[in-house]
């Protein structure tokens, strides 16, 4: 076949279809935003107009109003009580599952309908969220099931195709469809790739970066061909590079600059008081995070379909009064009414022609075009609109997140910050009679503020945020700014998506080692009851270690005396049971160290080196000291068990069954569990040698090494477990620069 | 003092520092370059203008200009002749010092002198060089230098600041500066970050990546401000973002795009075309590189300096014959001669008014200008005199990279590949009437093939590509570009700086193990004759290794026997002539393992853990087997040396001397060479116990892991030395997920 001989270029057509397929999620989720919010908008304006300032009239616009959130909101809802994995903006899962920890259902088909259609009516309902975080795990889930071309959701999606079937590979496939989503989202390829590296890999490997790139590149392109020529009817054109658009930034007059050197300092002022702001919305969101998550009301999920759906009518309900009693008409500007697209989107309810109306406009426009508004409206938003506006999305965005709907943090957040720092722009402009202020750039490092303030992500936002305007020389003060609102909100509590991650109970690792970790040693902090196997061991004992532990590994050793006792041929059993008496296994052994335990090692050494061992060598009861050989997975055992491959004590080698590594994995992600298998009709004193099936050389420390050298070896590497194996080793060798092919010196 | 405690501030604050003067070195750079050229080319324009078409009167002034470049590049080699180092582009050199290669020199203050000056002459000089790559190598020197604050050029500049004095801090500095060269030569931060990140630290560290990216960005931000402030006198603006600037891609013409869909097609043919000039580009460089390193006429330096000022010559000769004879006057189109930037370059010798020379416009205009030109100029070059210039232009900047000044590679490629994109489009819109080809986008594409084929980058070079260009819908077409350079290109061979790096013998590693490492063994390519030290060695014995061997660290053991020997007080030398006859030691210890080996071992353990040993373990004769237990460098054993930290065989622990961790790196990095150290005096008899300085806790791994696996660690964790430990060892315990802190299951 041609596909084992050329996975590299699989590799490659893989990323470009996964690239595709996140883009067209994307291209789908926002062609039914704009149907349905437009569907809505229109509706609900047909019936504003005719009504004037009379509140009585108005009645009528906000039920429906009300009626159509409500409903889409509950569809959304629904969606997730199916499927709770698809609530929220999926980050902190993927976050998660790209370190290593397995999320149950993250990267199913199942999960990736429910968000997707979720988000989409989460959105259309009104509520203040976005969909780019949706859209991130969207892609994650993409490119986790398309190289495996089969489905847990839809049985009968099998392709037989048994490639990619390993954590490690999949991992790979879902840090590119990150990316993709990323990419999809903001049009920011860059930052895509530079998200999955922050968030997910910490090892730069130099083919996946670039694979990863031209999945996002991928991503981006399809959404923008397909999305041009939807909208514009320009097929073959790209105009529209992503989900979301902060359109040109230009300003008008002769003598403008859209910042100076000066307004860094007001950026720096901003970046503080995004970080404080930022830091308040964590903090009450977590109070509301923890509630959800505690109070026995919450459990039930019902209650939270109606929370979700009660959230949906309060915003409305918000929004609305807001936008028609608390709204100021506003002159509109010359220059801004030349930009069409700026115009298009402006609320003129009850204000005489060439005013708008400036909350309406905020409140009664889907996000992004308010965002628009914020950033490029030249006619002034007043003081009191701007700041009530804040407060009441401030808190509403707040409460939102976390509910049971697919919900983004970041346009709301961008929309919120960009009130702020539109609010900003306007005080330095009327009160200080700056001249030199661009209030459209004062509003985006708003925006960068509260968002960094919020979620804390470093360069890889910084690099989102200026794909996303399309503008570079921005690059300067969001990064000053993003710094800033970083190192404030840090003072008090941590991103929001670790905060969630940490409720969660995920045992995610930081960045950066502790200090402390510096002065501890492995020995102190490691687990003292190892559990382990012996090279050939009872099925029974497989069994009982499988049933009453939850290691996802295990460390394989065989006894000093094995040889010994062949002659006698002993064959009480390997106990992991009378193992796990020894918590300090290092101690105990040296102490009774045998003499000639080495001879014996090598001589086992030297049979075990044979794939199939030759003889029969028996297992036996007091492993007081033991030598350790690898580890062995436990999918693995199970799946060994599952296939009865095991054999009586005293066959022949060459009658005991066999299992190759491609069988091993074929029940790849979804492995049976121990407590659901069928174990009937199985001889419990049947022997398993796990010598074939184990890894021989996993990473390994030594007891006294310090923490943090663990802490960067599993950091880096990307380890899942790692063995204290101590050092009665002798030198063997020193490497100096790693030579290849050897070379004499 | 406020520093040890704020050390990661201090690291912010440094960062500023570097960046700004990176920035500032490439403001002293730029401006001299733009004052000397301006000069050259206005003094010989005076004698042209006069001279019309007459070919005898053109002498003069083809004179002038021999005599102006070879005056400067003279000047330029004589310092690369004082400082080699400071020849050529430098990236490799940085490349192998990130990569943990010490390249001697390479980050002296006297070479930043020498790159800086003779870069700015060379490129006055005429060359067909560019100053980017020397501004990476500058950025790094400034990286390196600036957190030590003193210099080894200039003794005198010391201020007593005694931190970051390790091999670790000095290359993340390094890492950071380099990328701030990136960012001032091209104004391109995010493409310096990840530049670093693809060529130098291959570990994704989140808060050294953010630090590098804030160095990055007051690169761009110095020299943006500085820059602005000197040309356009507007201080405090902010209008140039890099050395290099490819001007605003704007297509005129109602129905115009940048680019199509379609185009794709033609751009994925560029790519191709462009890996294949590279390869050829790099293989006629190589070959002349060859003949540099080993032809004995060119080990003398005069010669190489004869050789770059003939270069100079030709270069100067073929530009100006080539302008003056063989150029066509085109009309210029009235929509360029409205974008005031690019009509100023146009040289419109012996042109009838309305028309330009097109050779000359190309040959007799720094490179910048004609990458602009070719970019931007609506004008039509004709075919023929695109091929010569592309002709020509390949073949000297080929001879020319490597000759003995300063030179980049990145602008000459960029604008021969940017002929050459020209070249294609002329003939898609002239030959195949596709008048949708708008060729400034071919030029562009041209430029980015062209290069990605002769250097082969990445992700870096497709974000400095867009960060250049300053506008991001170039993103998809440049990366599906350099994609297929790159595979194209390694069809024939490697990158021209991987070629420069091997040609120099450096052991660089490979991004990705090779398939034939996953069957190696360790044992199979680790050395055999490994040298070591015991815990307490006489000094006799220390400069005896020292001097014989290359050695940059040394493993310590400890005998088995030494507490056994003690009771006899036997001080035999312990020699590591004995020892290293023992050419594979793990089999020959396995054999004779005594008996009570480990309970020694213990006791020695618990011995040595007192910082001072207690009592008088003599050294022994017969290390039959060994205990690994750390690692010491060679540094300290010659700053041990030096400071005379030995002790006699009897004398009481107390009186011992014993050296801070301070004072052993106060000589970092220049450490005195065992060569050069005066040992007169010193007991050669007395004793040094390194167990106090040395690393107890290095990475280790068995001779039996596979070689990959090796590899990856030395990759992934930057290690420069791993010891081979065998395991005869037993289980302590497994790690499952890491917890800290710890708690009980």
């Amino acid at each position: 076949s041609w596909i084992p001989k050329h996975l590299e270029a699989v590799k490659w057509i893989l990323m470009f279809i996964i690239g595709s397929t996140t883009g067209l999620v994307a291209v789908f989720i926002d062609f039914f935003v704009k149907k349905l919010s437009s569907l809505k908008f229109t509706t609900v304006d047909t019936y504003i107009t005719p009504c004037g300032q009379d509140y009585k009239c108005l009645m009528a616009p906000l039920g429906i109003l009300i009626a159509f959130n409500a409903l889409f909101v509950l569809i959304a809802s629904v969606l997730c009580a199916f499927e709770p994995i698809a609530a929220g903006s999926g980050i902190p899962e993927i976050k998660c599952y790209l370190n290593g920890v397995k999320v149950p259902h993250v990267v199913r088909l199942k999960t990736l309908i429910a968000k997707a259609v979720g988000v989409l009516f989460s959105v259309s309902g009104g509520l203040f969220v976005g969909k780019e975080g949706p859209m991130i795990h969207s892609g994650a889930v993409v490119g986790a099931g398309i190289p495996q071309f089969q489905s847990i959701t839809f049985k009968k999606l099998n392709f037989n195709f048994p490639f990619f079937r390993s954590d490690r590979d999949k991992r790979d496939f879902v840090s590119a469809g990150a990316a993709a989503g990323v990419a999809a989202a903001f049009g920011a390829p860059i930052g895509g790739v530079l998200f999955s590296l922050e968030e997910g890999s910490s090892f730069w490997n130099q083919a996946l970066t670039w694979r990863t790139f031209f999945c996002a590149m991928s991503a981006t392109f399809t959404l923008n061909f397909m999305l041009s020529g939807l909208y514009f009817k320009e097929w073959g054109h790209l105009n529209i590079p992503g989900l979301i658009d902060f359109g040109l930034f230009q300003c008008h007059g002769g003598d403008c600059n859209l910042w100076t050197a000066m307004d860094l300092l007001f950026f720096i002022a901003m970046g503080l008081g995004g970080g404080l702001l930022g830091a308040t919305f964590n903090a009450i969101n977590k109070s509301i995070t923890i509630c959800r998550l505690r109070h026995p009301l919450f459990q039930r999920k019902y209650v939270r379909v109606l929370e979700a759906v009660f959230i949906a009518i309060v915003t409305a309900a918000v929004a609305f009064l807001a936008a028609m009693m608390l709204g100021q008409c506003k002159p509109l500007s010359v220059d801004s009414a030349s930009t069409s697209n700026i115009s298009e989107s402006v609320r003129t309810y009850f204000c005489p022609p060439g005013y708008y109306n400036d909350m309406a406009t905020l409140f009664f426009n889907p996000q992004e075009e308010a965002i628009k508004q914020l950033f490029h409206q030249e006619g002034a938003f007043s003081l009191s609109s701007l700041a009530i506006f804040f407060g009441f999305f401030f808190l509403l965005s707040c409460w939102t997140y976390g509910c049971l709907v697919p919900s983004g943090l970041f346009v709301p957040c961008l929309l919120c910050g960009a009130a702020y720092g539109r609010f900003v722009g306007n005080v330095l402009t009327s009160f200080f009679n700056l001249s030199s202020v661009y209030s459209g750039t004062f509003a985006l490092i708003g925006s960068a503020a509260f968002l960094g303030g919020v979620v804390r992500m470093t360069i890889s936002l910084t690099v989102i945020l200026i794909e996303s305007t399309n503008e570079i020389s921005y690059g300067l003060p969001i990064m000053v700014t993003l710094i800033v609102a970083k190192w404030s909100g840090d003072f008090f509590n941590k991103g929001l998506y670790d905060i969630h991650i940490n409720l969660k109970n995920v045992p995610l690792l930081e960045w950066e080692a502790d200090r402390q970790m510096e002065t501890l040693q492995v020995s102190e902090i490691m687990e003292r009851k190892a559990c382990y196997l012996h090279l050939k061991t009872r099925v029974h004992t497989i069994i009982d270690i499988l049933k009453t532990t939850t290691h996802n590994a295990f460390p394989v050793v065989s006894s000093y005396r094995v040889l010994q006792e062949e002659e006698e041929g002993s064959t009480s059993r390997t106990g992991w049971e009378d193992i796990s008496q020894h918590h300090h296994l290092m101690s105990v052994n040296a102490v009774d160290f045998p003499q000639q335990t080495i001879q014996q090692l090598r001589r086992h050494h030297s049979n075990s080196n044979d794939s199939i061992p030759n003889g029969d060598v028996p297992l036996q009861s007091d492993p007081s000291s033991v030598v350790f050989h690898g580890i062995v997975m436990r999918d693995h055992l199970v799946e060994l068990l599952q296939n009865r491959v095991c054999f009586m004590e005293h066959s022949s080698s060459s009658t005991r069954p066999v299992m190759q590594f491609v069988d091993l994995t074929r029940d790849y992600p979804r492995y049976p569990s121990i407590h659901d298998m069928d174990l009937t009709g199985i001889n419990l004193n049947m022997i398993i040698d796990v010598s074939r099936y184990m890894n021989t050389c996993p990473y390994t420390v030594s007891p006294t090494a310090p923490v943090s050298k663990v802490f960067n070896l599993f950091r880096t590497m990307g380890l899942r477990h790692l063995v204290v194996v101590n050092q009665i080793g002798e030198v063997s060798a020193l490497l100096f620069h790693f030579r290849y092919p050897p070379t004499p010196l």
